[in-house]
This record gives structure tokens, C-alpha cells and sequence, in this order.
């Protein structure tokens, strides 16, 4: 199931994909009052058996009709994200002299974590707002939605765990991100989280190792990876996070993205007004923005 | 005004402390169904004045006899932290073979911003489970709390923004917040941000950098510093912020923590079972922990 967060006017609703794609069929009534995507997943047990059954008797508009949102639009929390996470993108961010833990091209050899604040997410279509920096980069990335969380969880259980996935575009303001060390701020500018277009279940996948990662910039491709080559496996970064720490339903990990950032270019190439970033994950669909 | 979340038995419950700091007012009854103190400070222009005049007046109970919990107990978004933020604690930490970025003892020339998980927040009088580190070390930090949010907020417009403070222990898996490099994950196990014992409001305290902070562990002070020593203040803080990304009400940032940290001493003095740690800060109150 493809669940969405859409806009037909006033406030945001839940909408289920039709089976073919085209259209989007709007569940709220369903749902308890106001309740979002997060609220849905929150409760997925009991509504996600109601929204497969019941979703396709109601109405739907042309899924080009409307606006769509993030689909988890207000985050409960910051976004959890890797840094490092595929070898060529190591080795790139190594040599690029922007990497302020070590400045090494070497595979790290435990996770290295961060967040995105929760005031960076913006949908997809949306314009990304460069805000102060001068070196605006993209970071495509596969990004695991939990469903059931939990502390100490196992590698062997992790996946029991995971409500699904969706698609982030790890917008960095690669100057910050350097100057600061941590790298918090260069990652939580406002708009700077495009997320979606769905959030896809995990049924719906099957196999996430067998999903492939493209990154277009004005239609040319930067980045391309198989996600098996991610270094810390979701499992991994589930039973890494859980360690120590609650995981909560509807958090979000961004698992890190592969090589071909603007960076790993000799002159870096940084995204300017205009440009156009896609990426594109199989089963996923696309997530498009445009740099205001 | 002083304002808690308290426990007297079922579901939490948002007071303010009495005029002689021995009781708590339950003021409830004065809010919107179900409110928290976020939700307070979040409509303070309504809500303010009506607990300033209205408060005295409610029910009391002998503070001794309430469950504190945190004043926050569940941030809407991870807590900001600052790091090596004191310039004898960048010292120290430079020196511990610890500092991931750079291992430099010298002053940053930025902050360096991180964060803690919502799910690390604990509160005054609870225990801290180390988890699994076997380096569990303390850090005593005075904590903005954000009133109205904002964008681009100058240094002029800074205190304007500010609701009022709180104290944290920004307990950190010293071992684990080197191994990852970035330090979220060593920041952010259950238990250890233990937060308050009250949030209290801004008039209240007047100037805020004539403040002193004080840790004792097991009563041997540790940390003593006015806050007037920040390397980066307030205003400063909140402008760095807030210059890419939307700070909103409720919004909490630990300032850094002053040098005396258990890492600060060779051999390190990590904290051990039982151990206590107490934190006073002039006109917060002092936040104790013990150790499980």
C-alpha cells in the first residue's frame, strides 16, 4: 500500500494510491479526526487491515490533481540519519576535505549518526530554499519508516520492525556542515528534507536489499547504487540505534547515500536556482524538487 | 513563575510552584483538555497571565509530596545541544583522546550543535540507566527554552524569543559518542537527559548571564562556572540556529557544559553505580540523579 499526504485545499488528508497508480483515494473519514500518516502508522494493526479493505470503495481524484505533501509532514521527532553508509561516497567525501570527524577516505567501522530537524521536511514538487550557504548539495537516500518500535531490538528482529519506506533527499549546505564539525545545522536548514512521494509498506517491497538508487540533476545522472551496497544494512542500523535508545513508531532513518554528490566533483558541483533534483528508488517512485 | 509536571498518581499534570517554593499549585482545571507545559508555553501570550493571576488561588500540595517529572517530558523535536562550549571544557575534552572532530583543545570558532533524542528525557529524581557504555560521564548545562519561534531572529531580537530556562544533565556514553564519530548516538540513550526540576520563566531570572553553574557527584563539586563564560551566549545561540532553520516554542537548547566533566580527569572519573549527580544553577533549583 502506498499511503500519501495530500492537499485539496485546506487542511492535509491521507490518501491511499489506487491499485493502478493514476489516482488517490481519500481515507480520512475512515481515520479518527485529524489523524495523520504518523497517527495511521501508529495504529497499523487495526488500520492498515480497514484501509485495504475499504479503500478502493472511496472516491478518488486523479493523483496529478493534487498537491502532495511530505508524507509524514510534521515528523515526531528529528530525522535519524547516516553518514558514510556506501564505500564510493566515503571515499569522495573523504577526499573532498569536507569531512570534519577525519577527513578520512576510509569505510567507517560503526554507523556515524546524525538528525535532520524536523522543520527541514518539505514535499515532494516543492521548491528547496537554498537559506544561507553557498554550497547547496544533494544527498539521495532510501529511508526506512518504523512501524512497531522498541529498545535492544535484534538484527534478527529488525525488520519486523520496519512500517516501510519512502525516499529523502539529504539536502546539505556543505559549508555549514564543515564549519560546525557536527553536522546538525549544514543538515536542518527549512526545506532542506524533501521527503515521498509515498510512504510504501513494507509488504509492498518485499526484498528492500534488491532496490536500486538513481539521482538525476537537470536529467543527468549523478548517483546510482544498488541499496545491498549500503555498508551498514537497515538491520544494522536498527539494532545499532535501539541499542541505547527507544525507537518510536513513525521515526524515520535516512540510510545514507552513494556516491556522486556534488562534492565528489573536481571543481565540487553545487546545485544553483533552478536546478532540478529527482531520485528515483524502485517501488518508491520519484521525489523532484526544484532549488528556488 | 516556576511551572512542573507532576505525577500524583495517574496521568501527568502541569503545576506552578508556590510563592515560598514548598508547594505546587495544580493548575490543570485553568487549561485546554489535556495540556502539557509545552502546550503552555506554546499559547503563553493567553495562558501566562491568566496561571500569574489565577494560580494561587487552586488547590496546593506540599511539593515534597509530588512525583517531578520532566517540566517537558516529550520535546516536540530532539533536544539542541552545544558542544565544548566553556573554553577550559574544550580544553579538557581536546586533551581526552574523546574530541571526534578534531581532538583540538582550542576555543571552535563556531558551535558545534548536536542533538539528544526526545526519548533520552528523564526527570529530577529519576534513575539514570547507563546502558550500554561502560564510560557513562555527566554534564551540567543551563537550557534555553524557546517562547516564539522564528526565523533569521538577530542577536538584538534573541532574548525576545526566549520562554525561559531549565537545567539538563546531558549524560553522555563517552565510548560511544567517540566511536560513532558523530555524537547523536552517544548523546541520546533512554534515561540520560534528565531535565528540571522546573522550567521557569525568563522574568524570573532577569539577567541570565549573572548565573552560576554548580555539579556535585556524591557531593565533591565538579563543575563550577558563572555562565558569563559561555563561548557562545544566548543570543548568540539562538541566532546560529535560527539563521537556516525555524526555531518553534518549546524548542530546547543545552547550552554546553563547563570543564569538570568526568573525562576532564586522568584516570578518567566515569560514574559508577549509586553515584549521584546533583546540578544547581542559580534560580533553576538543583536536578539530582542517581546512577542504577
Amino acid at each position: 500500500m502506498k499511503l500519501v499526504t495530500f492537499s485539496a485545499g485546506a487542511a492535509p488528508r491521507v490518501g491511499v494510491v489506487s491499485a493502478d497508480g493514476d489516482a488517490v483515494h481519500d481515507v480520512q473519514e475512515l481515520l479518527p479526526p485529524g489523524a495523520g500518516v504518523l497517527d495511521v502508522i501508529g495504529a497499523w494493526d487495526e488500520l492498515g487491515p480497514l484501509l485495504g479493505e475499504r479503500s478502493a470503495e472511496l472516491t478518488s481524484v486523479p493523483l496529478a490533481s493534487v498537491e502532495l505533501l511530505a508524507p509524514i509532514p510534521e515528523p515526531r521527532r528529528n530525522i535519524w540519519c547516516v553518514g558514510k553508509n556506501y564505500s564510493e561516497h566515503a571515499a569522495e567525501f573523504g577526499r573532498s576535505g569536507y569531512d570534519t570527524p577525519s577527513r578520512s577516505e576510509a569505510i567507517p567501522d560503526k554507523p556515524i549518526m546524525f538528525t535532520k530537524a524536523t522543520t527541514a521536511v518539505t514535499g515532494p514538487g516543492a521548491l528547496v530554499d537554498p537559506g544561507p550557504t553557498t554550497e547547496l548539495d544533494y544527498e539521495g537516500e532510501l529511508t526506512v519508516i518504523i512501524g512497531t518500535g522498541g529498545r535492544g531490538i535484534s538484527r534478527e528482529d529488525a525488520y519486523s520492525h520496519v512500517w516501510g519506506y519512502t525516499i529523502i533527499n539529504d539536502v546539505t549546505a556543505r559549508d555549514v556542515q564543515r564549519d560546525h564539525k557536527q553536522w546538525l545545522l549544514g543538515k536542518s536548514f527549512d526545506t532542506h528534507c524533501p521527503m515521498g512521494p509515498y510512504a510504501v509498506t513494507a509488504d509492498e517491497i518485499g526484498d528492500v536489499t534488491a532496490l536500486e538508487l538513481e539521482t538525476t540533476v537537470n536529467g543527468e545522472r549523478r548517483q546510482f547504487a544498488p541499496v545491498k551496497d549500503l555498508i551498514f544494512d537497515v538491520p544494522e542500523l536498527i539494532a545499532t540505534i535501539s541499542a541505547g535508545t527507544t525507537l518510536l513508531p513513525g521515526d524515520l532513518i535516512a540510510t545514507g547515500t552513494p556516491a556522486g554528490v556534488g562534492l565528489g566533483f573536481d571543481p565540487p558541483r553545487f546545485l544553483t536556482s533552478g536546478d532540478v533534483v529527482e531520485i528515483t528508488i524502485t517501488g518508491l517512485g520519484t521525489l523532484s524538487n526544484r532549488i528556488r
